[in-house]
């Protein structure tokens, strides 16, 4: 998927929301929890109620990894339904990957090839060799780590040289390098909102997918006002608010209301602040 | 696995030996492509064959992932296989995982409990939050990224802060207070071999894993003059060098060969440096 699609999806559906399939299948409601493909029926009834509201979803990898190659299965079963039937929708592998550069390759092949993500998470901290091999897939995006949601983003991200350049800052600069808009994006928390005007000084028009509204705690008002671009330029996830908003057999459709509730949020906020609407 | 077993066993094979099962189907002799757990009989011929020479196998999850559930398929055989057959061998997934603290947790419910490996390497980019539910295991370790063996390891763990502290002291520094020397070890790669002077002077007593030998070019001989300790403190990783020696049906007889060569190398230097052979 390409840039310009992304942009026509937030146009349509006025929305910039990904819904984070966080799936844990302690937390799924117990009616579903004995059926074989538990984890796919439970994405599958989610998806359908919620895709209206959506642009973009994002599985957390860790969360069908833990289940071993059972997992791997629901992981596959989802991506092939998700693209079957939802083909406007924007992918995301929230995976973190990033090795030496035979490694990352192969990575790479894993998210992009076996699996058909649009997209992937990828940690910088091995620097170029390690998130270029990301790059080679036409119409496929590398979400880089720059600030992320959590308290410990303060120990390492925050670290300034001598110049004062923050760790993310130089992450910002050093990738514009290796990629561009159209096949970059970069991760900041919606935990420090007051940071959109800094990392906007530097990746003014590139998008930025947004974790830690709702069981984090950041706010999407203030997100919007310090992060928004003419196109929009945010993708903000919600996860464990919207998908395990109910445990009983209305789950999907409280989940869809949830969803609907932070789209038309996103609507207003689309009309206030870009002239695209 | 703890520590006094990991040291047991290198004094009992005078061996630091770690190898790496980067396993690619594209790599793997003709004979075996086209059977049944390609992937898995190459490991165990690989293992039956080498294991008198290595203390750690460290399997590559980028490798297996790369072919959906059926390569989670192979990495759980071959776990099964190493801990049912070779018990005392430290096993290490090699995943460079980290993520937010319920993220890491499943990461951590993956590699420790789902799949039973002894250690799992972690990226350190995301802070104390995403590192420490990897430590709440009993006898298991992390593997903290320091200074990587590629190239890229140039980009930002060099960077020095106001004061002049480098970006992998930083982490070497601040990771003291989330673990300890029974439960925490640190990649340094020997493509740095000057680099291990100054790792030692933050960290004397803990475990490094060090890759980047053999195909990447790294020194054994200078590695270990700067990085050893009285407990030896080095586990060393080959891979390509040793699993791809050879192509034909006796390419396990010749990765023993090429792993005694390394352990030789091994005993001479542990005799050298280490008082407690």
């Amino acid at each position: 998927m390409n840039l310009k699609k992304i942009v026509e999806q937030i146009k349509i559906k006025k929305s910039f929301l990904c819904i984070g399939l966080d799936t844990d299948i302690q937390n799924i409601p117990p009616h579903l929890k004995n059926i074989d493909s538990a984890i796919f029926e439970f994405n599958k009834q989610i998806i359908d109620a919620t895709n209206k509201f959506a642009i973009a979803y994002k599985l957390n990898i860790a969360f069908y990894e833990c289940m071993g190659y059972k997992g791997w299965v629901m992981l596959e079963k989802t991506v092939e339904y998700l693209k079957a039937n939802y083909p406007d929708i924007f992918l995301i592998a929230d995976a973190k990957r990033g090795d030496i550069g035979n490694t990352s390759k192969k990575y790479a092949q894993t998210f992009f090839e076996t699996l058909n993500f649009d997209a992937i998470t990828v940690s910088p901290y091995m620097g170029e060799d390690s998130v270029t091999p990301f790059l080679s897939y036409k119409d496929k995006f590398i979400i880089l780590l720059a600030l992320t949601s959590n308290k410990g983003s303060n120990d390492f991200q925050l670290i300034k040289d001598e110049n004062g350049v923050r760790l993310f800052e130089h992450i910002l600069k050093k990738s514009q390098n290796w990629g561009n808009k159209d096949n970059t994006m970069y991760v900041v928390g919606a935990t420090k909102p007051e940071m959109f005007k800094e990392v906007r000084k530097i990746i003014p028009d590139h998008f930025l997918l947004v974790p830690g509204i709702g069981a984090q705690g950041g706010d999407l008002g203030e997100t919007v006002k310090n992060g928004i671009n003419k196109n929009c330029g945010l993708i903000v996830n919600s996860s464990r608010a919207i998908i395990y908003a109910d445990n009983t057999n209305k789950f999907a459709e409280k989940a869809a209301f949830e969803a609907k509730k932070i789209q038309e949020e996103m609507e207003y906020y689309l009309e206030k602040y870009c002239n695209f609407m």
